[in-house]
């Protein structure tokens, strides 16, 4: 039987949504494993809607299910549908979407809050002991929801590589504890089975965020 | 020297723009493989927005490089200012987007015009030599504009695992030569350096659709 892994999509593109080339590897990765994906969104606005020209916020409004759908190529389902009896893991990519859709980190930073969904999701799959797979900004909502945690966002000193290495400053915080990484690996928390890679969090040619994407796929299948 | 590669999209999302895996595939093994990336659109208008969870055409309007911009992560042009004197060869990955947003071939099959700033740059790589790179239905506009020429778009007999396999037909009544692939193949035309890849028009696991493309992308550099 393959693993079946709910992957949770926050919108399509970088600055207002779900990283794309995040969310790619993981259907890639997932798919070269042998494990069944099944991309979830939210059923609510985005936050605001960011035009990845000008970098500007614009008038226009959407939803975050209905933008994800776009990674999804149709084959999507709405979050509050989730039942985590049926599945083996859970996967979040990055983006500004997970810092602006699924929490409020984006204004927020350490205070934010967390969407009660997205929340009930991240409780659920952590109590039924399955595997949470994060990258970029994602393990933030870990930090928040299961203090204590062990995640990585790469490195912990801001350089030319690392331009928000100010987030895992943050995480420490609030009382997780952050392990310096290299982009094309993943940190394993075998206690919370939390696995954490940097993804676009590092200044690095995309194969790369490609490969550390394949080796926390790797790491969370292994837990499934 | 890193080959310079441009890759033009036609916006973001399979129903209605670049087909997403694909052209985050196209970049990941242009990375991969130590050539540089530079991505384009058309300043134009979309034909229309689909909601991908419907399926549906809305009433909404949006840009076809605005949207691109977000696979490419802001890192876009105007294709308008695409110089091919300083680029090795050029990429277009799939999707709706090609039949729709580059050409009318969505609506007009082999009776479609081809966009002029799309074929002009077309006709300028191919003027110089320079080999020009296809999957999924993106092959058509070679179909269309240089008569004779060689591609793939899969297989010629429809079937489950080729439900697009029509497209074939319609490219050999223009004169093409179509050549049947397995979907992580890539066919090369000597003659006229294009080089084609199936890819979604197979109803294939997705990390098969990224190794076509990954084989598409190593033989467009072979040439370059």
């Amino acid at each position: 039987m393959a693993k079946r892994v709910a992957v949770l999509l926050a919108g399509c593109g970088v600055f207002d949504g779900s990283e794309i080339h995040e969310a790619s590897a993981v259907l890639v990765h997932l798919s070269r494993e042998g494990a069944q994906a099944e991309v979830y969104a939210p059923n609510t606005p985005q936050m605001h809607v960011v035009d990845h020209v000008k970098g500007q916020p614009t008038a226009e409004q959407r939803n975050v299910l209905v933008e994800s759908a776009r990674i999804a190529r149709g084959n999507i389902k709405d979050l509050a549908t989730l039942d985590v009896k049926g599945l083996d893991a859970l996967i979040i990519p990055g983006g500004f979407g997970v810092a602006k859709n699924l929490s409020t980190w984006a204004t927020q930073g350490k205070n934010c809050s967390v969407s009660k969904e997205v929340e009930a999701v991240l409780r659920a799959f952590h109590a039924a002991h399955k595997p949470i797979g994060l990258c970029c900004i994602s393990p933030v909502l870990a930090a928040k929801i299961f203090p204590g945690c062990e995640v990585t966002v790469g490195h912990d000193t801001e350089c030319e590589q690392w331009p928000y290495a100010k987030t895992a400053e943050a995480m420490k915080e609030l009382g997780c504890r952050h392990v310096n990484s290299q982009v094309t690996e993943a940190h394993v928390d075998a206690r919370n089975l939390l696995v954490s890679t940097s993804a676009f969090m590092c200044n690095a040619p995309i194969h790369q965020v490609h490969d550390g994407i394949g080796s926390m796929v790797r790491e969370v299948l292994r837990l499934a």
